[in-house]
């Protein structure tokens, strides 16, 4: 790997005549990249029939990147099957749920079910290791392209195969599949597995644990099939990564199993150009993508210079956005600061994606913006391998994610994603770094673990959070989690079935709000919407409703329970009634924060060094910190951030 | 049948272990149930593999039952097909009209007309006749379950095959077919019965007497599906049934054709839960329920506790509302209180469903509630039986519905419903009570029939609307009725062809408004959606535009025709403005009804008894009412209902 | 063709009673109709089994109209195939670009590739001319019916088989293709021609230089199945034409490729039935028809006298409109007023669609206007055959529009119409009549030329537009113009990569708005949609923006080149700010216009007469103008145009 921070980005150099690949060099050298990504697209470069390889062409580009010090993060293509491949193999291409089937002209064009795709991946990773596995420039392999986007679930034949191989491993009986899928509801019994279809489209709702079973197939059938190539190019002793189709917007990868399988975690990361203040947004990516590596360093190997071609507005970055992007990821464990991509495409699908070198040039601010950049990245070689410390953790759950958001739910306003940002968007606030965690996942050194509607709550996990307060931890759990275990089964007795002992408290009734109706909490707080009806059994109340379904009934609670705190929310509050409320709890819980500072200040600590990001309009002065150099301008730091500025100084 | 009205719901003890199924009998007893229904989804449980058939555990829950005195309302399991089922017979899978099949996973998953599905679905038919045709304790079948709901119209190999039959039995020869459905549009003659294919999807409209067609020979399917089962359950002598999926929500159905084959005439009704006064809906499900039975009493066969799960939002009900909603059904006509479900299901696709017994068990308000409903329910013995009679009748004709809303109509702004709601929420306020009728009914006893855009009327019905008048009747057809035939044909001549001569008027020209256009009547009355250029001819105006594309032409008008008068209405009142309209017709028409009474108040008389339901916040004092005992309280009825409360006495 | 203006419709005599039919030619004598449509919807009638051929009937009508001294457009079939071809040859069905098959009983439903449809499409023809050709009363051929609506693109096998030989054709070599399409982008190179599939739908974006191509395509398709059917009518030596589905309206086709094919240019024009001063979008499709003729006269073959059936919502034409949108189109060029249709169907999809002779029949308002309109249109017989000349261009680009609208441009806000609509509106109401041209067309003549987001332009194109400016021309150019090529390849260097040399500029990047977001430039004017990085080379700014991501910056900018002059317009300007921006560079060019007129009213000259349109609710004084004979009313024009009323004068 390079030395210090990586900088660069994916490079296509087949799209482009030789002279512009020879100033690509030069160019990358000025800017002062260190490592590029090939080769993820190349698939019918490397083997233009079936069984015949070409590798001339990349040995060529890997040598003239090696002659200028740049290393290679080399993918292996899957994720675009070539024009001979759909032709040979129809029947691998993806199959809606609707039960259509995907065109091959795009991306994520082959099921990963399929054997003869297997089997092509496994041949091209084996002929990759062996022709590049010991050649120096290469650092690391980039296994296929964002599993899981947009190919999540498939419906082909052999996607319907493998699901009933999968099944009969997880269940060994189909008396335990009944029993856990309750196909006695609506008389779904099965007495063969052949009778098992994938759960297709149906003009009603089909079985949700029939339904989270299949999206637990489908990760495990793409972490297969990067399984397979990885285990092939780690004969090279290089480490293996995939990149992540960005942790928080990629929901149909249960990035928790994906973790452990790569030697080193990649986040792609792009702005919703359109949402004020979406840098919260890419602080939640990072530091989720900081809990997948343990709180370890981790890449960022994409994000974008400025605009982004996919959304419905390619929305220009702000002067300055772009360095606070970048630096932010660093600060929350980035050790690369890494764009798709190196030179704007004249043609394809991504014409319109921004680059380190637009289509105007090197004449041009992006382009000189992106040398100051690489210049700053440079600067930061000192931060490299640091670690970022939480005294919080914020439970995050594919699979409750999942289940939550299948039909005929209590509400359908209620979303994973609406809980999870309400209450990370506080936090950020609250100059409070959080780490992510599984709710199984060992708790015991934070000082208190937040649980957003965390819906789906196996038995085990959620004895995990009440052994974690019993052993003195602060929890804070919000309304709807511990609701069904890992089957959509409703725990049994009154909700909330795996909390109601910690929380001291059971609900009577769901009380769903109506559309734009709302609720108020004595004190004023405003609640969105939920309602329920909370009982209290040990717990006391904090709150109450003075309004709407619940009026007169508890809001918050808090139970004391062994050595610690569980304290619930009953209600959908945003904002700044979250953030009082989460106010009190974080003081509760002793969790240290920096005070009287404006909430657009981004403060992080990583390792021996605090970033502070402006994202204000006006300067910021820190008082108290250090006095010592700011890595990003040599020079003693004054304690003033300038609006939009940045500074990287010890402690 | 159980004495009094029956009370209890639907019942799955298959989801449940042995102890909670005979904690289940003592509840029922607890809340003084008397009738459940069961079997509906256990087409699997009763033949686990095709043509194996096992009723042992049915045969020991329905003695269970027998023993508790509890009545069984015993369900064929035709709705939900064995997986084993879908596995033999791919192509009894219903087809989309968009070509897409259907999955299996869910309900409603065989098509009607499928020999296979038929075959089996007789079988099942017979096995249960012959085991429990004479059990003491099962007192009437359950065919299916909601037909139409979700699946109305198939176009699967088995379905054409069946239209073509069915079309060769209606028109006998292609040269009827082919006039009937004008094929001379679009050249779509057709010279052989197998060139006819179902109306699929296509890019641009298709013809519309053809799709009219469909929609009549998917009713007659799924109707002709029934009839098998049913002429096969009377052989025990005891009624059959089968449950509508909402009276008034069932587009798909036409439920006139479908009454005189029921031994009784069962409804399932949901709320809106979100829409305000959703009150006014059921009372108008229940009296199309009454009226589909001849007026004579009904049952209300499924309806919720609280929440219902298959809507955005599962508003949960007010306290008295459940209360309030079911004796609205049984001062309606109902004679039963029946609810889907006993018991909460802990998993598959409802489990968000209210029921009897919520997830939080006996220790509930819902299980409270249920409970004094029981013994409400059983207070009202008295009223069973007792007819409901209205002085005014509303035409509603699921024929004219499903042509008003095929495509390319002169304003997509136009829907049955809309019209149909209008008036019947302004005679609900007025304290009409009226009966459903098809538009060739004999209606020679109601003081008033209301004609809401009738869209599509055979020219007997409009003879016999007319022959109504001329012998005393008074009529009020709103604009866009009587337009055309049976086969979608504009009656000849000027609109509305039908109806022109009793109405004594013609319309030259349509004005559909823009979106969110309005006009106004002389007298301040504002109309959205329509416009339209009438002649008078020998009718008089009561009321102009006096702006939009017909001001100063005539918006309201009466003609004396025979004995009796038929008002027009060419303008779209809602509300306030509808109903002061009403009100005159209703005074000109003779049509008796409390007065200052306020809205919210809802008053139906049956057989010897008037219920008096506040839907309001606050008590509502009725005078001149009797001062006998109310059948609720048993006390004396001073005339106040209290807030949110129920009065039942005699007169 | 019919002395003086063709005045008449379509005529579908098949669907009624000879009495009917009898009656018909009275009404047209009496209305002074001189040319009917007929056949267009006849195949069935013609052909009722295959090979077997039946025109007796068509005989006697033919011979009927031609006794009342009525012409004949005589139609072919084909655009709907009967019932016993789409049995007999189902793969002619349609596939859309989903993979769904559509159905057969609607129009357009057989593939204009189709070996079978193009068979039987030339037997009929060949029939068709064999025995009219000579009838006197036939003047004219009208091939098929609207190419392109509702079947653009098909996606079934002989499509793709044909779209491979096109390519083949188009390219020559797989190695042109792979580097016009950029196969290089995520690795679409292709080895052999058989790995080509068309550009299905995929889950996420697919080649948009394929998709361009295929667009090119499906266009080619329907032009060659013209073609075919034109080439065998020629040998009567009567014209032959295709009625347009809307020059303006109709995306699908490329009218620039049609045009020169056709004998004579014919329009069907339908308003957009809500939209406010929809007589502006009439004149635009007007214009465009005249352009597609090359300033020469063409044929409106349709459009309606009131309601409109397929809209959402069927709006009817105010008291004088139909006269006003007739005469306006024979005021741009127009030899006819024709309609569909001639009598309103009785059923067919069709029958809320308004005719000369509504439901109500000939007692109503629309015949009396009808038959005033036919009388109007016999006065009109001097203005026959004169030509309106243009001092500003227009350009106008299938091409452009259809690369323009691919998924994942800068901004989904971004639409080809959205920008011709604004300038067009503007010219409009400065009373400046336009001709639409192609940017590779000769333009020499005009004085100013206005390229509205020709997104694509070829290089050819962009030196035509150079070298217009260069010899003494005027040109504004609106941003996102000259963008890409043929290919959708981004030109080289920076934005806009054809027009930068003529403009004197570069745009360094592009700065999409906001949903609802604007930007203010000096002077006051307000842009929604964009904002841009404008580098002035050698031109000067006009004005700047003053607020936005370019604050500071160019936003109009004029560049002097050679003899004439090239503005830049940066920003989405709309109303009075573009009419204004318009109104400086239409002085600039010396562009004559009248003044002081109100821009309610219409002004176009065509040949030795002038029209005056008053579309306003009071009366306009015209001074200045002849005081010669208005040909409508025939008496001296006092140069008052009445509210609502028509003037067509010498001068």
């Amino acid at each position: 790997m390079p030395e210090g921070i990586a900088f660069g980005g994916d490079y296509n150099p087949e799209q482009w005549p030789l002279e512009v690949q020879e100033e690509d060099v030069r160019l990358m050298r000025q800017a002062g990249v260190n490592l590029v990504s090939l080769g993820i697209f190349a698939w019918v470069l490397m083997e233009p029939a079936e069984g015949v390889y070409e590798f001339g062409w990349l040995d060529t580009i890997i040598d003239r990147l090696h002659n200028a010090d740049i290393s290679v993060n080399l993918g292996t293509p899957t994720t675009v099957p070539p024009a001979w491949f759909a032709r040979k193999y129809p029947d691998a291409s993806p199959v809606t749920r609707e039960g259509l089937r995907v065109g091959a002209g795009a991306r994520e064009t082959a099921c990963s079910s399929h054997p003869a795709f297997r089997a092509a991946s496994a041949r091209l990773a084996e002929r990759l290791v062996a022709r590049y596995g010991e050649h120096p420039a290469v650092v690391m392999w980039h296994v296929h392209n964002e599993y899981g986007a947009p190919l999540g679930e498939c419906y082909c034949e052999s996607s319907v195969s493998a699901w009933r191989d999968w099944l009969r491993h997880r269940y060994e009986s189909l008396d335990a599949l009944n029993t856990s899928w309750g196909t006695a509801f609506w008389g779904q019994h099965y007495g063969e597995w052949d009778e098992i279809d994938a759960p297709r489209w149906s003009h009603t709702v089909v079985n949700p644990a029939q339904r989270l079973d299949y999206a637990r197939f489908a990760n495990e059938e793409h972490l297969s099939h990067y399984r397979l190539q990885r285990d092939i190019l780690r004969q090279s002793g290089k480490p293996v990564t995939t990149n992540f189709a960005g942790t928080v917007n990629c929901k149909s990868m249960d990035l928790w199993r994906w973790a452990p399988e790569l030697d080193v975690i990649a986040n792609d990361h792009y702005l919703n150009g359109e949402q004020p203040d979406n840098h919260i947004q890419l602080a939640m990516s990072a530091d989720l993508s900081r809990s997948l590596a343990g709180g370890g360093p981790w890449l960022l190997m994409e994000h974008s210079t400025s605009a982004i071609s996919w959304q419905p507005r390619g929305i220009a970055k702000r002067p300055g956005e772009m360095r606070r992007n970048s630096l932010a990821h660093v600060a929350r464990g980035s050790d690369s600061v890494l764009f798709f991509q190196w030179r704007a495409s004249r043609y394809g699908a991504e014409k319109w994606h921004s680059a380190m070198i637009p289509h105007a040039g090197t004449d041009s601010q992006i382009w000189r913006d992106v040398v100051s950049l690489g210049a700053d990245v440079r600067r930061l070689a000192p931060v490299k391998d640091g670690r970022v410390t939480s005294e919080v953790a914020v439970v995050w759950d594919w699979e409750s994610y999942w289940a939550l958001e299948l039909e005929w739910r209590p509400s359908g306003d209620l979303r994973f994603r609406e809980r999870v940002d309400a209450f990370y968007e506080a936090l950020w606030r609250e100059h409070v770094t959080v780490d992510f965690v599984h709710p199984s996942a060992d708790i015991s050194g934070y000082r208190l673990v937040v649980v957003p509607s965390s819906y789906l709550l196996a038995e085990g996990s959620a004895k995990n959070l009440q052994r974690y307060v019993e052993s003195g931890g602060h929890l804070l759990v919000s309304y709807f989690s511990g609701i069904v275990d890992e089957n959509d089964t409703v725990h049994a007795g009154a909700y909330p079935g795996a909390l109601r002992e910690v929380l001291g408290l059971s609900v009577e009734e769901f009380h769903p709000l109506r559309e734009l109706e709302t609720v108020t909490l004595t004190g004023g707080a405003t609640g969105r919407i939920w309602s329920e009806r909370v009982r209290l059994e040990r717990a006391v109340a904090m709150r109450h409703f003075t309004d709407g379904p619940d009026a007169g009934h508890p809001a918050v609670t808090a139970n004391a329970f062994g050595g610690g705190t569980a304290s619930y929310l009953a209600a959908a509050l945003g904002g700044d009634d979250l953030r009082a409320l989460l106010g009190e709890v974080l003081d509760r819980a002793g969790v240290s924060r920096p005070r009287d500072l404006p909430d657009t200040l981004e403060l992080v600590r990583r390792g021996a060094f605090t970033f502070l990001i402006n994202h204000g309009d006006a300067p910021v002065t820190v008082t108290g910190m250090t006095t010592g150099t700011d890595l990003l301008t040599g020079a003693p730091f004054t304690g003033e951030v300038p609006a939009g500025g940045v500074a990287v100084v010890p402690g």
